[in-house]
């Protein structure tokens, strides 16, 4: 017999839920293609190397390995992992997008901007909204080292989200040189800045009161966290929050890229119109290593958490493949926006009526061709028709159907 | 170092035919929801019972196994596959249908019009044109027993490929249980039926004439192929293939759906137009085990093989969750019509011309802002702009934008 649940942690999606993942992805698709993003697809699979080469950070522990097959597979000797298994399903899009760069560079444009969306896996423990396989949405520059790419990127995402309904958001905007610059200045010494930021990214739930002595029980100067945490405090109230630090910070301004961020703030407040905001935030980290530069993250005021995030990560491409190329992305948290969505009842937007044909059995095949050509006709005139098997129970069915969005209901007797 | 090329026998998709995909997933959709198919999805993973179930056939021996994890995996024990894998990735679209259906029947409509477009995985022999990871497209209606549901996947799948450019191919239709009673009215034994199915299967490639040989070859009764061939030639030059059969079999006639064959005959022929011809082939098997009714294949000329295939699967939801319900689904070879297409050098219709704008290094904050908006304004009035940094050399990436079929290059000057 079938084990008629999916696996642990991994879910089918339900007909009203994939119309409307149907709608946003082709929604994406049609905002991000204006903007000259190329759509591009790579395996699910990658190399076992390729996963575990320690730019996914903790997602590298979740990783779902897939067993080696036919005489590659001696189990007998086996000790560990690494033994049975040489790939894995792909825990996110940008190993994979830094991959296939690398792998095809001659052939694609510079700058080449792509678009992937795509599944992921990674096996979490199983929690309410969070699934082991989910769609990502990414957007990436690569070959860009100006600050363009951000501030397209930013205006791509942005508008791709006012597409979707989305109003009222925020980007927030930091640079992780000037985080360090900020951090430094502060007082914390080089060595412990990598554990300053993992407990500042949670200022967010944690609550600012409660970082000085987050920082100071972890072990970490308390007096660096409280003179940073000034800077924060009124870097947030100012008008002009990177001008007001790049006076504090004095000589730590260097290379830290006030300049650039100064430059996007001044282009994107200049393109953008009042749906969304861009926030300058001194505290946003973003989780992942590989930044190098500005990072970005979506607020959405009905919904806690991030909506989708990214930065610039200008040594990635090196570190794989020897070349040095400045890359830049923006991810939209497409199941936290999905979720959105279905939770407030989201309707397709300008939806055509569809009408629901019962056809009665034994209906002659005389009188079933001529529904059947009415049928085709109506298509043709972009009509959606169903056309289906009367059931015994016509109430049932009818409830049914109406349920799936059918206004009109015919039905049709095979003596009639 | 990274590994730059896509693990053994899967691959990368480039912008060109990545564009092409979306624009198929696309028309397909939108044709299969004007006949009332609903889209869903199921995850890649299914449970290791699922894929063993012996539903999948030959696939069973290609599955990607999937690792277990922490506690569960015990190397030092294992003795087999099953030891360290209990899950893998789905080989098609079909088990996991069926148990999608199973596990939600209660919240869906009946009859049941699914749509799926997803990847299915095999490890299969790596080979020119056929891929471990690839695109399948099924539609499938649970729960209807008439032969509206052949006849309605027959029309929607034959749209769809007309909507996508494709005319002249034929659609074959047989019946797995009209080919049992020829073959037994033949001479067969009961017992060598489905070797001798395998067999006729090859006919496409052997040729008709090596048909006898190769059943005696394999053991089978000689003078039982040469009825059934001769049975096989009669039916294929009249004019009436299915009223033939049914005169010269007799009384092994009975329950053979013969009258089913005729009323979906009758009726797509009515409804259709001349695009596509559907055509009656005695010798179509179709190799899956599970069917239990019609069979259905497309065969395009300039492709010698099979572009897609479906057919009746009454007893497969009963096997797996011991409720009886009817099945029938149609699969287009997604693969194979993107190849078609690549090959024959397939443009989008009616794509909107699309434009790029080279943007020098040091355009100043107030130059670039003013070029950002008009692009805004110009993608709000739906045109495409890909605005880009300027590269050093500028002759090439002009070539390479022309090459994605930008026609509009416009280069903007900080000085200009």
């Amino acid at each position: 017999m079938l084990k008629l649940k999916p696996v642990t942690g991994m879910r089918d999606i339900m007909p009203e839920e994939m119309v409307v993942r149907d709608w946003c992805v082709s929604k994406i698709k049609e905002t991000y293609s204006k903007y000259g993003f190329t759509p591009i697809d790579t395996p699910s699979v990658e190399s076992y190397e390729n996963l575990h080469s320690k730019e996914g950070g903790d997602n590298e522990k979740l990783i779902f390995g897939i067993l080696k097959r036919g005489e590659k597979l001696k189990l007998e000797e086996a000790k560990c992992e690494a033994d049975v298994s040489d790939s894995g399903l792909r825990y996110d899009l940008t190993v994979p997008l830094v991959r296939y760069y690398s792998c095809h560079k001659e052939e694609l444009p510079s700058p080449f901007k792509a678009l992937q969306i795509g599944n992921v896996w990674r096996a979490d423990r199983p929690q309410k909204g969070r699934f082991r396989q989910f769609t990502q949405c990414d957007i990436d520059i690569l070959g860009d080292p100006t600050d363009l790419a951000e501030t397209e990127l930013i205006l791509a995402t942005s508008e791709a989200l006012c597409n979707l309904g989305f109003k009222g958001f925020a980007v927030r905007i930091n640079d992780r040189r000037l985080l360090r610059a900020t951090a430094l200045w502060a007082g914390f010494s080089e060595e412990d800045l990598e554990q300053v930021f993992i407990i500042l990214d949670k200022m967010d739930k944690a609550g600012e009161d409660s970082i000085p002595d987050m920082i100071e029980g972890a072990g970490y100067d308390r007096a660096a966290a409280e003179k940073w945490m000034s800077l924060y405090g009124e870097a947030k109230v100012s008008e002009d929050p990177v001008g007001l630090i790049n006076e504090k910070i004095g000589e730590y301004r260097e290379g830290c890229g006030i300049d650039e961020l100064k430059e996007i703030m001044g282009c994107v407040n200049a393109v953008k119109d009042d749906r969304y905001d861009l926030v300058f935030d001194l505290s946003l980290v973003r989780g992942m290593s590989y930044y190098t530069g500005t990072v970005f993250e979506i607020s959405m005021p009905e919904y806690g958490g991030s909506c989708g995030g990214g930065g610039r990560y200008d040594e990635m491409v090196n570190r794989f493949s020897g070349q040095s190329v400045p890359a830049c992305g923006f991810s939209i948290g497409f199941e936290r926006i999905i979720m959105l969505l279905m939770d407030r009842g989201f309707k397709i937007p300008d939806e055509k009526k569809k009408e629901a044909w019962l056809i009665e059995k034994g209906t002659s095949p005389e009188k079933l061709s001529e529904i059947m050509k009415e049928a085709a006709k109506l298509r043709t005139e972009g009509r959606t028709v169903l056309t289906t098997a009367m059931k015994k129970n016509r109430k049932f069915q009818k409830e049914q159907l109406a349920n799936s969005g059918y206004e009109e209901i015919r039905e049709l007797f095979r003596d009639k």
